[in-house]
């Protein structure tokens, strides 16, 4: 793929050169948007105007919506005002506000004013959903039908609107006052007799979100009853407009991303790594780092109280960074497997007793193998291989019982923090590693002494 | 959601005891197939069979394929041989060809002899596909039409054999040789005049993908292009099946937890974490938590080598966790970041050099802040504060100096190892915290005592 693409480059770089724009424009007629968009991104700021301009209108469109916004702003501001209005004709109210969204105010301003007064009433009803909700992703730019209609009228109907709708594959049957009362498939209407009225062949077992629902539950349901759109009502069960699956793809990779992130102690951004600056990916790696960094003075601090006993057994320190790291492993583990069950609907706080059940069954599991492997790997490898003669029988024993119950703590820890977290309303991804390591560091130091000073008497 | 789940599963209980089949057939037909299997799943097994038996046939076969692989099981040792031929009849190819993956031999057996043999035939040619590659997701249910059709016939061959079709929003234009030369939506189908020829509104800027494609690779080209379904070509670019969207959203929830689970050091499985024994759950987790329990050896080495200095320097002994987290936190951020760029395909290989000139300059502001912050903290809080006599500006320059150079050496070697496992094709997700985590610690520790021995002569 990469080395196609670099061919590619070439080739339209030296196209460029020679002003073969027509053979330029032929190859882009062969190609998708996202691709062309790609390629775009590719060349020099300065050819990309020409380069956009040799596209047919409609592509012209569909190319523009899969840039960067970077790309897009550059583009706009070189802009005619009447280039600019072909370009928002051509796009959907959705990705148009998705472009309003991102746009610096004045490039805002230019864009609403070359809107047709529909399209621009649109967007910003658009625009006036909270942030992320089901409103802020739909468009408006649905098909509905009436109930008392026939197949032939609803086909005709498709055939005279449609070409402007997101999608004509479902329709939405709505009442006289915009209830939404059913749905009809293209499928079903094709399959039906022509006289066939729509209020027979509807669906009415809908499933709907509200406009203030969040998106992701929106992309959770859609892909859950494995729809292609998804309706969105306002709180009187109108219908106001659409989700698309597309749409929906795009909101499960982001939110992925973003618990992914968080759970690694990054705070989310919108932008693609390779566009960040570094002083940008610093502003979101740092606060995370600070503050896990800061709050690892109680593990020093715990360090300290003991300076004298360690100082006297001075094995018992080689073991502390085995015994936090194992703990700090499997209190991750326990945390991401909950994390990913509850944002992909597998698990509710409802099942707390159920997962704290089983996650104790499994780090007794865990804690009597890794223990028992511990305790024969310090034996042959630390005493008998490299003869460390601080490490006696009853040390063994110390880092052994430490490691069994650091275990039990961090997977108890591990499973119970994102649970609570959901429950009180928090993101349960900050519930991962580096938040859940942090605790559990503390918690093994304050076993591993407690078991010492009762083992070893310090 | 949940509340309204428990009233319902009383109300089916005490219909099922009162004996109300026609309320409670009333009940299901109003019910998603999703939402049926969810219901159903929830009841006494005992009732389970019973319960199937009222759903009409199309609807039984719809929310069969909702089930979870024992529910199935349970239910095709109950069905007389003509009731499994019903439902493996409604059964989209793909869905028989995931149901035989997943059932015993000889239920696998009753199954094949139960379906037509044009059905057996392409749910055995699905299985013959290696698995997670394109063909053993795709259905060969399609609609193919030929390039000299007019739109009405298109139209008319649609309404005569679309019904047992998984989609029929996009039809596939084969030549004589059964290759691919074409695709027409239904829309442009509907839009068209009746006369149009096929090969005048089709379109020829295809996508595709080979049977042996990797599934992760099929679901994120469906995504990129924003395709509502996906051809599936064999090597002679002849058309063999397409990929629909809803199959691409699963594989990528799919792909998306096994990334988590490897990034957490899990041994990713296809089973939901509440259908899992305890026993299972520990043998996904053990083998990781045991590999880097031992590896930690080396880190207990180190410490061990420098012992007496240790003995000397106790204050030293206490920044040990707070160097290693950090160090861990920093080089996780980092990896997970280039993992999850390489898994959305906004990374490449050949972005190495790109990476690592970032990720130091990243790494650099990260170092000087964190360093500097943490000299402050040292001085404050554990000198002045805690009154700490132990620590002097030496030992606090030595402790943030080390945490400049791990954080450095972290961010270098986190954003480093994922992009070399990609490229000698190993996953890169196995890359993350613990295994960066028992990488830095040791990295961490020789770099301590490495400046400690210069700047306080140990």
């Amino acid at each position: 793929m990469a080395e196609v693409s670099t061919i590619l480059s070439a080739t339209i770089e030296s196209l460029i050169e020679s002003k073969k724009y027509l053979t330029l424009r032929d190859i882009f007629l062969t190609m998708q948007p996202m691709d062309i968009a790609i390629l775009l991104g590719e060349l020099d700021e300065s050819r990309l105007p020409l380069m956009f301009r040799l596209l047919p209108k409609e592509l012209a469109a569909e190319t523009f919506i899969e840039m960067d916004s970077d790309e897009q702003e550059l583009l706009i501001r070189g802009f005619s005002d009447a280039e600019l209005k072909e370009v928002v004709d051509e796009l959907f109210v959705d990705d148009a506000a998705d472009l309003v969204e991102e746009m610096p105010a004045n490039v805002v301003k230019r864009i609403l004013q070359s809107a047709d007064p529909d399209k621009r009433k649109m967007i910003n009803e658009i625009l006036n959903y909270p942030e992320d909700s089901a409103g802020s992703i739909m468009t408006t730019e649905y098909v509905s039908l009436r109930p008392d209609m026939t197949a032939e009228d609803a086909i005709k109907r498709l055939r005279r609107t449609g070409v402007d709708k997101e999608t004509i594959y479902t329709c939405y049957v709505t009442d006289n006052n915009r209830k939404l009362v059913g749905y009809v498939t293209l499928k079903s209407l094709i399959m039906a007799e022509d006289e066939t009225e729509i209020t027979d062949i509807m669906g009415t077992d809908i499933i709907s979100v509200t406009t203030t629902d969040d998106q992701e539950e929106v992309a959770n349901t859609l892909s859950k009853y494995d729809m292609a759109a998804l309706p969105v009502v306002d709180k009187e069960s109108r219908l106001v407009g659409i989700v698309t699956v597309d749409d929906a793809i795009d909101v499960m990779e982001e939110e992925t991303t973003e618990d992914i992130e968080k759970m690694a102690a990054i705070t989310p951004t919108d932008k693609p790594y390779l566009k960040m600056t570094p002083f940008e990916i610093w502003k979101s790696r740092i606060p995370w780092l600070m503050l896990l960094m800061v709050s690892a003075t109680f593990t020093g601090m715990i360090i300290s109280s003991f300076e004298s006993a360690l100082a006297k057994w001075v094995a018992l320190t080689a073991f502390i960074p085995m015994l936090m790291d194992t703990g700090g492993n499997t209190g991750s583990q326990a945390s991401v497997t909950v994390i990913r069950a509850l944002s992909i609907g597998d698990l509710e706080f409802s099942d707390f007793l159920k997962v704290l059940w089983k996650e104790l069954r499994v780090a007794v599991l865990c804690a009597v193998s890794l223990a028992a492997v511990s305790f024969l790997k310090i034996q042959l490898v630390d005493v008998m291989l490299l003869g460390n003669k601080g490490i006696t029988v009853t040390v063994n024993l110390v880092v052994c019982l430490t490691l069994a119950f650091t275990i039990i703590c961090a997977k108890l820890v591990g499973c119970s923090l994102p649970l609570v977290a959901k429950r009180l309303g928090f993101d349960p991804a900050v519930m991962a590693s580096p938040f859940i390591t942090t605790i559990v560091d503390a918690l093994s130091l304050l076993i591993y002494f407690q078991v010492a000073s009762m083992l070893l008497g310090l």
